[in-house]
């Protein structure tokens, strides 16, 4: 009799954003006449951009020609786009990289997950304790995390780095050496951005000490500070230790269209062997590309059009992140986040647990946030809410959580 | 330091499309004046089909609007183009499955090769000699494969079931029990088809032992023998020991659009374990959806318009298949497939190896066609060529081989 990977009869429970749906699908049933407002889960509420709708709305065309229709994608993904990418979102920051080192994927969450597949099982991992659940959970197929501890409400064989109030929410080097660190900055769920100098500590610990780090820089695009680095290659050292997780969803409004990519620089090597080379041979045996429509979106983020729209998405949002915090804060709560972020990172009134604040949110002011326990056991006592919503229903689940 | 997959290390060399690709790209660079024409890799050549380009471009547009933009996808797939699917490719076959048995992907070597995440890395895998490559490479990443053996060509875990000339290229039943059975028919590459009765003998097999049956009917669109099962569930029993999975690539023309689906029946077990759960799970960590524009465009292939345009592109291809096979026992070859399949699969004369043949090819016909030890040492000796070309195209490929 055949037989499954035992890893996965070790999860505890539901995903976190299945479960915060659950309670709210069930709170909506029973309570028909109210309007939820949810400040919830990650995603955006803009409609694409008009230059990415009028680029995807031509290449649909050319596929229905037989002189411009396209079959199989590069695997890795298409030369037009990698180039927008090289000149977009690293030669701005003095980043070379080939077009050879990027990889197009269908959105940053595959990937983070499937990169696991070239690491050994072995391989020690550790994350910002809170994180988001995906880096964990992903590499608890491939046995690396050990058992759960559901009272600690961690994993035996990972390194937790707490990000906390009093380190604001930039983890302290690991005291204990890992293989792989998830770094994510601007961070999901705290709202927290890092410096350049915070980073190249990171990057000079990893090179130190043999690490790889995974960098996902999903919400590069919400950055603003001058002194928080757009992507870690700009800290000296890092095309040698370190890939970089990069997304169109938060920063193009492509949630619903899966896009985004990887830069695995020819620098990176384990047992003699290189990553990209292992990475490139992963796709071939179990991808066949991304969609030409999609990446010909993704193209059209980096004309002058696309780029001033979705700039102009992206303040829309930060505005909405900015109104809750100073909202917050006026009402007399601690909120931090907001400037580098879409997120909000707030602390529960009243030493509740954030479960608990959780459910006096929905059933008190009917608005959906996240619970910041659901990001691991440093979150609890912490919030999430985004600015993603619209700003009508942002100002007015600011003044129901007000009327608390 | 961070250790590697070294299950990567076990790759004897190049995947056999990008060997293909590298050859023809050389001879191209050194005989520019030789126009090539490619009966080789699968890939489609007519363009989408009218009432997907349609769907398509009215999902671009409400993606555009904000009253209609969606964003996350539901990670198993949109319910509109389950529906449609479970109306279209079952229902008229007999068979009932349910929304939550299916699973949306972006094509089917994606999940073929993911669903490894799933299986225990002790399960013993069997398939088909020759047979479509990615099955057995995908499974090396989780160490199933053993060790490889450039002599045999073979992996020493790996049970391989010779489809030959005398048993019409359908296997017999394993002689050594396997945990998983991929089987795909109509087959790639032989072109043969699997009638209800042979098929049922392998679920009662499947049964009998314990397997999983990991059925690939990416090629049912080119069905037309009336004994030959449209769905493995056509099969008494197989909802208890088969996952088939489908594809839109080579049925609609989707391989530069990445859509297919797995259906995960519920009633699929082991230690325990419902299958479909443990797959929801790894969508859950690993997985964001498939993009909607895309969706929207497989359901219009169920439309009647889309059925019928789409019917017309897979009858086009089936014209230049049988005119490949008849051309060339026209002249003296054994060829055979090319009924209810898209390839033809034939002889290389003259006891040439099937690298000697493709070399011959390339360079005397300037045809370039799939060697058949490329998919396993039973395709040693012979041939793959594809109906995919232009109809021009495929009768001219036919006059140069056959004035070889």
């Amino acid at each position: 009799m055949y037989r499954i990977n035992a890893n996965f009869l070790k999860y505890p429970g539901a995903y976190l954003f299945l479960q915060v749906a659950k309670k709210r699908e069930a709170f909506a049933a029973a309570h028909p006449d109210r309007r939820i407002i949810s400040l919830g889960v990650g995603d955006v509420t803009l409609p694409l951009a008009p230059a990415v709708v009028s680029a995807m709305e031509a290449a649909v065309r050319e596929m229905g020609r037989r002189e411009t229709f396209r079959g199989y994608p590069p695997t890795p993904g298409y030369p037009f786009l990698k180039e927008k990418i090289l000149a977009g979102d690293f030669a701005p920051y003095g980043v070379h990289l080939e077009p050879e080192e990027i990889f197009i994927n269908d959105g940053a969450k595959g990937d983070l997950g499937n990169l696991g597949d070239i690491l050994s099982g072995d391989d020690v991992i550790a994350v910002c304790n809170p994180t988001y659940p995906a880096y964990v959970d992903s590499n608890v197929v491939y046995g690396r995390c050990g058992e759960y501890d559901a009272g600690k409400g961690q994993w035996s064989r990972v390194i937790y780095l707490p990000c906390v109030k009093e380190n604001g929410f930039v983890p302290e080097l690991p005291a204990e050496r890992p293989d792989v660190l998830y770094l994510c900055f601007p961070n999901n769920p705290t709202g927290a951005a890092i410096t350049r100098a915070q980073l190249q500590r990171f990057v000079d610990y990893a090179l130190e000490n043999g690490c790889l780090i995974v960098y996902d820089a999903a919400y590069e695009g919400f950055i603003e500070s001058p002194d928080v680095p757009h992507t870690v290659y700009e800290c000296a050292g890092a095309k040698r230790c370190a890939i970089e997780v990069r997304s169109f969803s938060k920063t193009a409004g492509f949630t619903g269209c899966r896009l985004g990519y990887m830069a695995i620089p020819m620098e990176l090597e384990a047992d003699g062997v290189k990553l990209n080379a292992l990475w490139r041979q992963r796709l071939a045996v179990k991808s066949n590309g991304v969609p030409y429509v999609i990446q010909r979106g993704g193209e059209a983020v980096y004309s002058p059009e696309g780029r001033a729209q979705t700039r102009a998405q992206i303040a829309y949002y930060k505005k909405n992140a900015a109104a809750i915090r100073d909202g917050l804060r006026q009402a007399g709560y601690e909120a931090f986040g907001g400037t580098d972020s879409p997120y909000v990172w707030l602390r529960t009134p009243g030493g509740r647990s954030a479960w608990e604040f959780f459910d006096l949110l929905l059933e008190r002011a009917n608005v959906v946030g996240t619970p910041g326990s659901g990001f691991g056991p440093s979150g609890e006592g912490y919030f999430r809410l985004t600015g993603f919503g619209t700003w009508e229903d942002t100002a007015e689940a600011l003044d129901r959580i007000r009327s608390l």
